[in-house]
């Protein structure tokens, strides 16, 4: 069932999708039971967990670069039962290589890397793929907002998610806010190619 | 599949769900596929067409006021297919008293009859059952938090949801904000009633 | 000038209200140069000493029940060199009496008697006077609207304020929230009471 | 008086910068009684008419490519007995080059010139100067901070503000969002020249 409690993952210091963000990327990735996703910074693996949790047929890659994150998601992936997933310890677009045509990326972190990712995604993704991105930087959304918009193979939304958890205490509830979160969604609709644009120096 | 985008329903003069309210509504409710689930204030049926679809051994009612609502619920679930909906045109709680047993019930209207609803409700529900309410005022979200604080029976939680979509305006992508809701999810986690309070005067 | 940065206050422990709530509820609060002002839950200071810097021929009062609170606000009236403070150690509504009539009363903390704060609050303001809350609980947010609701001798509106702080991390930006806060902001209109209402048992 | 409401402002089609954007900006802006500011895409001239308020020995350039908001500004003027202010109807940076040195520059509009509209602003600021933006596009606000995040000269910041009104309903009060805008704030803090970036090709 989608919407884990970001309680019940085991935890280290590496910072987890939250909950609601977690269930509207997950939501917007549109995962079929046959589907193959790849998770880019896996992080603590809750994506990909409940990502598994769907494409019961289907394989996740989580991606992950530190070591730490490796172990979340190992020990994340046995609490929940989840088999058909495998981590990937490498930091993206390295690695991608090993990975069959997938149906959905998600992309949470990337290091620097966007372009880079994007491009090496954008080779695996066939007409009717999905490729779901956790901006949490202005650089990193804008990079992504400019290099869908310019990609006519590809449709895409974006919307910034603010959550405000009320805290019980008692008999008051007091608003504490989580990071928001911009999730840009793109749909790649056909294999019509952007016309090269020629700069002349 | 969860997550019906806003422009595919019929609409009318009345206002709507939003689809990242939504999805973060029914899946809060935890719906199962032999549910039996009741929408209060449903509106344009936005909520009980995505709910029927996933409870799809189950039933949803669909309890509306207002004759433009009922209409627009029968429009969308011929549009969508949905067979397992079944329209109730009643002011709640009125009307409520012809349905069963309940699951989920997710109220987005209340007329001003908050208190009575979840009165009725909460006799329709037993233990694992779940209330998600969607509020827009702070009188009803305040309500709805004094309800559930002092009725040890139910555990609840409270998420306040803004969503900013951003607006594809060729080179530019501008933010455009959606009216916050707050999500109160209260889960009846065993039939122990709260002890009377007496008020001596 | 209006809107010191928060890192120039000396800080405890004590929650402080962050500088954009700050400016807004000063501004909400239109202190004339010889007003008399009144900052209940004043805490480390930061909202009496800016009011103090704008009231420079009036006085402002900070009631403030901690002795922490108590210390820091002294240590910052001393470091922006504010003589027009008085510092009333106590949990308000008590150590009001002790004030005469004045012209705004600014409400960071109401320590669970809101409600006496008000009427007592209330009294020491006539005409043309002013009170601004800042509320971080959905309770106090709805004991100040049902309060101001009811007495025609008010005026109020209501704003939810969240700030999301962009982080320089190098290259990037990220986006860090600090918790919403609503600011209701009421001004005594005439001296029409309210009409009574009887309960009748 | 800094805050005017937002109604009391003679209003067309053009969108007006919303009251508490208006104060953030305004007193992050740092205006002084003697000081030069120039308001670039000034649209009703809101902004431009509290600036005139406050630097009321200075004077205030605003700058607007549409007719209608010219006529706008000056019907604002009028209103509110502002007489330190000139209306420059142009496309920014045209119109600037008539303009002399400035102290403060406030950017709400740039029509898709904001590179040009910063470098010709900043050869108009000396030290201890001050620019303030609103973005409303991510794109807008990406290209400001990068332009002032590879210029030493400057030190910024910039926050994202989000205010939710709350309507009046009778009983009820209902929260409306406004959208949200990013407040871009930089200092000119010396005249040490960026490094030259050398492009090898």
């Amino acid at each position: 069932m989608l919407g884990i409690d970001d309680e019940r993952f085991i935890r280290g210091k590496i910072p987890m999708t939250k909950r609601e963000i977690r269930i509207l990327t997950l939501v917007n990735a549109q995962i079929g039971v046959n589907d193959i996703v790849i998770d880019i910074g896996a992080g603590t693996g809750s994506i990909s967990i409940e990502a598994a949790k769907i494409a019961t047929n289907g394989h996740v890659f989580a991606v992950e670069r530190k070591l730490e994150g490796v172990k979340l998601i190992e020990k994340n992936a046995e609490k929940f039962s989840v088999k058909n997933l495998t981590i990937i310890n490498a930091e993206a677009p390295d690695g991608l290589s090993k990975i069959p045509k997938i149906d959905v990326a998600i992309i949470g972190g990337s290091g620097g890397f966007l372009n880079e990712i994007l491009a090496t995604v954008d080779k695996k993704i066939d007409k009717g793929g999905r490729i779901v991105l956790n901006c949490i930087t202005i650089q990193n959304l804008s990079t992504a907002l400019g290099w869908f918009k310019c990609r006519k193979e590809y449709k895409y939304d974006a919307v910034q998610v603010q959550i405000n958890r009320l805290k019980n205490l008692g008999f008051y509830d007091m608003a504490e806010a989580l990071n928001p979160v911009y999730i840009v969604t793109a749909f790649k609709i056909n294999k019509i190619k952007a016309p090269n644009i020629l700069i002349f120096q």
